[in-house]
């Protein structure tokens, strides 16, 4: 136990464009195995987008076969359409991992910050400072992949206590 | 042109009751095939009711076949958490047809209201009154499969302009 290797996706959902991230975790350390982006097309109808973006985490999920999955928690409150806009792209990036079986968890936006940098206040530029040293190999080129990735590590850290609550609430096995 | 029947599905999407309503046109006659509520299961995680939710609409649409869908475009402003449950639960309305290749269209709830009773201001009982009367062999349950029933009806009034356009942004075929 903890010395087993699971290999976890941590995505960052936009309609427009959606951070994903694949790493490695021992229980100790880190391994970072991919990363990058999925941008969808802006002149096709909204329900061909999702499609489009669906299509690509689960093509992702089938190269580099992650088991278990993390997504960010969102809250925007500017206003009620780009809300709505966000929930859709996010409901493919918690739709994806759960038709391939995967484990999916969700964490807030302070949580992930917190795991990262030590702070929930921390900006972009610290989060990818960050990034860069946690996983030295990474080949990071956008903000959405950092965001990704640090959601992915944020789930290595404390996947097992939700693992093993999971496990709990559905029956102890 | 406008004789040939065409098959289309309104969905009402929602988080926990999503309407499903199937109806066929010939550019004048309306009928009515089947209708139903999915009921996603409350005790399981986010990410696999949503897998439930688009199973059920993705067996909908294998057992009935339509060709076409329409699903309404939803602004709550009540709150941001409810906005981002309803974008989640939207996208699955939206990614469904598209997954099957279906035409997917989208009505404000004003124009689904003015199409089925002449008002855009109608209540629930007007429109489950107005379906009573434009389907009668309809059997409705529930108001959203009453809601359901009236964005496909929506689709049918509307529907040649809208396929005529996305046909000319197509490149004309």
């Amino acid at each position: 136990m903890g010395s087993k290797i699971v290999r976890i996706i941590g995505i960052d959902p936009g309609l427009r464009r959606t951070g994903w991230g694949v790493v490695e975790s021992d229980g100790v350390r880190l391994g970072y195995v991919a990363s990058g982006l999925i941008k969808a097309s802006t002149d096709t109808d909204l329900a061909y987008r999702l499609r489009e973006l669906f299509e690509g985490i689960a093509s992702v999920i089938a190269s580099f076969k992650p088991q278990e999955a993390a997504v960010e928690e969102t809250f925007v409150n500017d206003n009620a359409r780009s809300t709505l806009k966000l929930g859709q792209a996010r409901g493919m990036a918690l739709l994806a991992p759960a038709m391939g079986g995967l484990v999916v968890a969700e964490y807030s936006p302070n949580l992930i910050k917190k795991t990262v940098t030590g702070t929930g206040h921390a900006d972009k530029k610290q989060i990818e400072a960050m990034i860069g040293f946690l996983l030295p190999r990474a080949r990071v080129e956008s903000a959405d992949e950092a965001d990704a990735l640090a959601i992915a590590i944020c789930h290595a850290n404390h996947r097992q206590a939700r693992v093993r609550l999971a496990l709990a609430t559905a029956g102890g096995r």
